[in-house]
């Protein structure tokens, strides 16, 4: 951790994440206006510096300026009281101690959930008098260990603005006694519901195990032969012909890493880390050309297609109910990773105020991507060829059953390329045997995954030759047939239109959509500069539109939003995600309660303005039996490439490949000449 | 070779590739029948046993059998009497030395250019005496070599029947006079047209070289500062900060090899190639059980965007004009793989009837694909993770300026996936200073690339637990909002809708198409095994659809076909696609002058049917000026994954990854763990 400030208001860089100095000066200026032990904190996270004083000192930091000036370091504290529902909201400035703004939270959404919270309800609820009960009428085996799963309490409508809790329930193979043993392949008929603040029971549910929405009020436990995923529990043998394949970078990395400043192959850029957000990108520059001035995961959400209560209410914000941040993965060298890891460590609170090691929540390393480009000239036989190298930093995320891997791709063509692995274990529910349903797959004797969404906002504040920025999306058209110029009727051609004014996009088939700088003009095309962005067309949000999944997700129901710039809109579902009640898009956009819908709905100018780029990356997983026990890598991509940018492929100056660096051996050497 | 006979009739395998004698006693048959020097060969190729020998025989190969029945080895042979433009296409016995069928054919398209034509036309036609006159007028500097490009001659209407060759004339950089010079930056006003036998000048075309159809019929040669590619005559440094990164595999390759039968972590296959689809993939099993018997590229069509004459007439079949394996590169050691690598040499056939070898055309090596899965146990902080290995079979081609890699790739899950790169140069025309047009970009001064589309076809003959297979669409669907089953109108379902006709079949964001086995029910799901096929929706052929693009490539036009197996229908968009006249659907589906919509067309039941499965991969290529002078791989893949086909993730007996496999290394060692 040794880049980062010990003292607050100290820090090298505005952007360097906190510091445990920063996050238990936050806390103590908090705590100490109340009794001791009565705040609960839920988050403490930097608060960046407003852009109308942080570009110019970017700015200045990348002309190589030596006296830069001091920006006040600020954080965040969210907070409430416990034993109530009293959430509050401190703007700290560390330099000064003092809390520059304090609001109190409403009931149209609560902050996430922390890990003490879950904890304590992992440990109460299984011990409930009344759980036991129902629990002791499935009549499981005597000694089964039960294991609780903690879900968003997703409102039903607006009115439930009390804070709740739904649990779902599993236990373990009964014949196994080990904490490796999949719980989720025994998913249990009931489904507590508590009060958050309290612990209080408020009822427990009996699930729909059938083809419909039949409740079993007596069910029973019945076993089945499990499913296991960890390799200790397998009984199979493993592959014995898979042979090590090592990477080896003999003379080091290509990257050079400067506390969190980044560079590698002409990018220049900045890491940082958030509770929230988890990684996020900074200042990006290539060639000394300025791109993007900060990108982010914004939110997810993940709904379920299973109609009936109580799974209605399963559809989670797992950035805005739980945290990228919180939820990183220790990235442990060669399991995660191959080559030469450059792994970076972050702090976050916890709900004491302590400040709580990530351990190498980031990851960095470069991979080889095959081939660059290649040209062979057909007269002369030379051969133009280049390996591609691309820059990783990657962060792994657990939430309960799921598992992410994000990963921004940087390549040697400067383009970004953002990748999203899902992994880990659909969640499961009990199916009666022999019962098939069209929302899920049986995966298991008595085992159901019900088919969901996941949603993801990537968040991208452009900077492309400056602060000022046009959306365009192109759409490539037949042209029409006419004597003069398309008499053949095989013309096509390509249709620009600049979004003017905020609002959202919607996919087609031949349409790209391009952020432009439309006063910085490509010498050599004649067109303003440009990046694509480039992501395959997909189903967007299913639900109902008047569904609360739909209203509370807007952001997934457009595969596109377009916003003006206004400091502290960073989270696409909004700033409380957890039981949150959508406000109509015309209220609410001022006081932090609005979502990126609202604040496209302002319809503000955004030709050649500081704008920003929401895009809804979306995956439908209608679940496989090859999804389970443990889910292969399911792989999305979006890429955000120059298009017009540069004056020619920037990969130009990339070394040829040659045999002599890559390591490359022959398998069978009679087989590489032939002699004949 | 050694695999390959050395004896007609006696191949180990009768899908093996053929052999020098197996091209040699065919030419001599056909040549036996002239006059000597009279045959202009056009190719030779194996003629694969009919499925009703085929399957019966490799049943009997994968069970084991020692005593195999002997098949016929027969060969295809495409030839024209020189002079003339008398096509004539033999099916030749090589075990009886005989010629079982002759077929003239007729004027409704023609068999591919070869390399005596080719290098005979670049030759002839700059030192042609129109030409010579044409050109001087431009005005070229002294002693500027002038470089011819043959392009086949779309038809423009049904009538133009003679065989044609279209030319575009380029020249090397006056300033320079090396061979590595990129000609493509020299586009030169003037388009020569060739009858193709007797090499006799049709017309001279003076192009458009403004915004809309004019012509200039005086143009002058005007220099520009020249975008080279070839790093010999780059002017900048190269980059220095790139470190090498080797794979190395100290225990060797994963893989096992006889002959052409692959083996690779419980796939088995066999691979063939031949001079038109180039790689072919035969009788794939995973773990013992059969998913497909044949996948290929079948065609390729690659219409260009610009709608003025003679740029209308752009539009190539690559396979069927040129042919895949014909210009299948020599995959040099390091340059193109990385690792331990396999190389497959094969034989081709030249005009003369000889043996010609194509080495190092497919190249075999593993490589590592990320993680595989993951999970953490966030009760017991437990890992579950591998690493994803892939068997990567790899073909590049040189198609005059563009590149293309194909590789198909085995993952250790039982998916394929095949991928395609386009790399290369972009074809380039001449375009007025300052002018710009919608159809294309300008790349450099004077040069303009126009947009154009690549429509790949991927041919898959599927055999799914057996050879007779169904082909399923799935959509996802809001279920109707209902007070009973979806009260709260957040439910949605899958829908299925089998294909019981063959026809084809159009893309939706929320579809799926999946290949099943109706008859073979998976013990987990309760539903019919299936392999889907994924593949991002795609705008395809952008032509009006009466227009010759759209009619001579109508397998662009829909991104799925299926169609009933017949003997004999492996290509598109039909047998001779150079110069083709499109026929009506309704005709000429029984004598080889069909293609995919005509074969389509006969309404064939296709429901539990030996099917075909055909997939047009479209990319809609705008140019980018970062495509120049030498293009970016442009990458798409198409994947096939088991859907409900195993009982459970086929990578659960994959070893769990360890950092001591994989030589990673720290960078910093003091960020990987925290004393504090």
């Amino acid at each position: 951790m040794g880049s980062v400030a010990d003292t607050p208001g100290t820090a090298a860089h505005p952007l360097d994440p906190l510091s445990a100095n920063d996050i238990q000066a936050t806390a103590a200026l908090i705590k100490s206006k109340y009794a001791d032990g009565a705040v609960h904190f839920k988050s403490i996270s930097i608060v960046e510096p407003p852009k109308k004083i942080l570009l110019p000192y970017l700015a200045a930091e990348r002309a190589g300026g030596s006296v830069l000036p001091h920006l006040p370091r600020k954080t965040q504290a969210v907070w409430f009281l416990r034993g109530s529902s009293d959430f509050f909201c401190a703007l700290v400035n560390l330099d000064t101690s003092q809390v520059e703004q304090l609001t109190s939270l409403g009931k149209t959404g609560y902050p996430n959930f922390d890990e003490e919270e879950v904890a304590e309800l992992r440990r109460i609820v299984p011990e409930h008098p009344q759980v036991k009960e129902a629990l002791k009428k499935l009549e499981l085996p005597e000694g089964t260990e039960v294991v609780c799963n903690t879900w968003s309490y997703g409102c039903e409508n607006d009115l439930e603005t009390k804070r709740m809790v739904q649990c779902y329930l599993y236990c373990r193979d009964p014949r196994r006694t080990t904490n490796a043993s999949n719980a989720y392949d025994f998913p249990l008929p009931i489904a507590p519901v508590f009060e958050n603040e309290t612990y209080r029971l408020v009822e427990i549910i009996y699930l729909p195990t059938g083809a419909d929405a039949r409740v079993n009020k007596d069910p029973k436990f019945v076993h089945h032969k499990a499913k296991e995923f960890h390799h200790s529990l397998r009984e199979e043998p493993v592959r014995t012909d898979l042979k090590p394949l090592s990477i080896i970078q003999p003379q080091g990395a290509s990257f050079a890493v400067d506390g969190h400043l980044i560079k590698w192959q002409k990018w220049r850029f900045r890491l940082s880390f958030n509770f929230r957000e988890g990684m996020v990108i900074h200042d990006v520059t290539f060639d000394g050309r300025e791109l993007f001035h900060r990108i982010s995961l914004s939110e997810m959400a993940v709904p379920y297609a299973d109609p009936r209560r109580p799974f209605h209410r399963k559809s989670v914000f797992d950035l805005g109910d739980v945290g990228a941040g919180t939820m990183a993965n220790n990235l442990q060298l060669g399991c995660d990773c191959l080559g030469l890891i450059k792994y970076f460590s972050f702090l976050v609170s916890n709900a004491k105020g302590e400040a709580v090691p990530k351990l190498n929540a980031v990851c960095m390393h470069e991979i080889d991507n095959g081939i660059g480009y290649k040209h062979t000239n057909d007269r002369s036989g030379l051969v133009s060829i280049i390996r591609a190298r691309v820059l990783v930093l990657q962060s792994i995320l657990t939430v309960g059953n799921y598992d992410y891997i994000f990963a921004f791709h940087f390549d040697q063509a400067a383009g970004i390329h953002y990748e999203i692995k899902a992994t880990g274990i659909v969640a499961t529910q009990l199916i009666d045997r022999g019962v098939r349903v069209p929302w899920g797959t049986t995966v298991n004797e008595g085992v159901l995954a019900s088919h969901h969404q996941h949603v993801f906002s990537l968040r991208i504040d452009p900077n492309l030759d400056g602060s000022h920025n046009t959306v365009v999306f192109e759409d490539v058209e037949a042209m029409p047939v006419e004597d003069e110029l398309n008499p053949f009727g095989v013309g096509f051609a390509v249709k620009k239109t600049k979004v003017t004014s905020s609002g959202h996009l919607d996919f087609q088939p031949n349409r790209t959509f391009k952020i432009t700088n439309q006063k910085s003009i490509n010498p050599v095309s004649g067109e303003p500069v440009a990046y694509a962005i480039t992501s395959p067309m997909k189903q967007m949000l299913l639900a109902h539109p008047d569904s609360q999944h739909a209203r509370r997700a807007r952001f997934a129901t457009h595969p596109y939003w377009v916003t003006r710039h206004r400091e502290g809109e960073y989270f696409a579902a909004g700033n409380w995600t957890n039981q949150s009640i959508a406000l109509p898009v015309d209220q609410a956009t001022e006081d932090g309660t609005g979502d990126v819908a609202a604040w496209a709905n302002r319809k503000d100018s955004v030709d050649q303005e500081d704008i920003v780029l929401w895009h809804s990356i979306s995956l439908t997983h209608t679940v496989r039996v090859e999804d389970y026990p443990i889910m292969p890598c399911e792989t999305m991509q979006v890429s955000l490439k120059p298009s017009g940018f540069f004056g020619e492929n920037p990969l130009m100056d990339v070394p040829q490949s040659s045999q002599l660096s890559g390591g490359s051996k022959l398998y069978e050497d009679h087989a590489c000449r032939r002699d004949t």
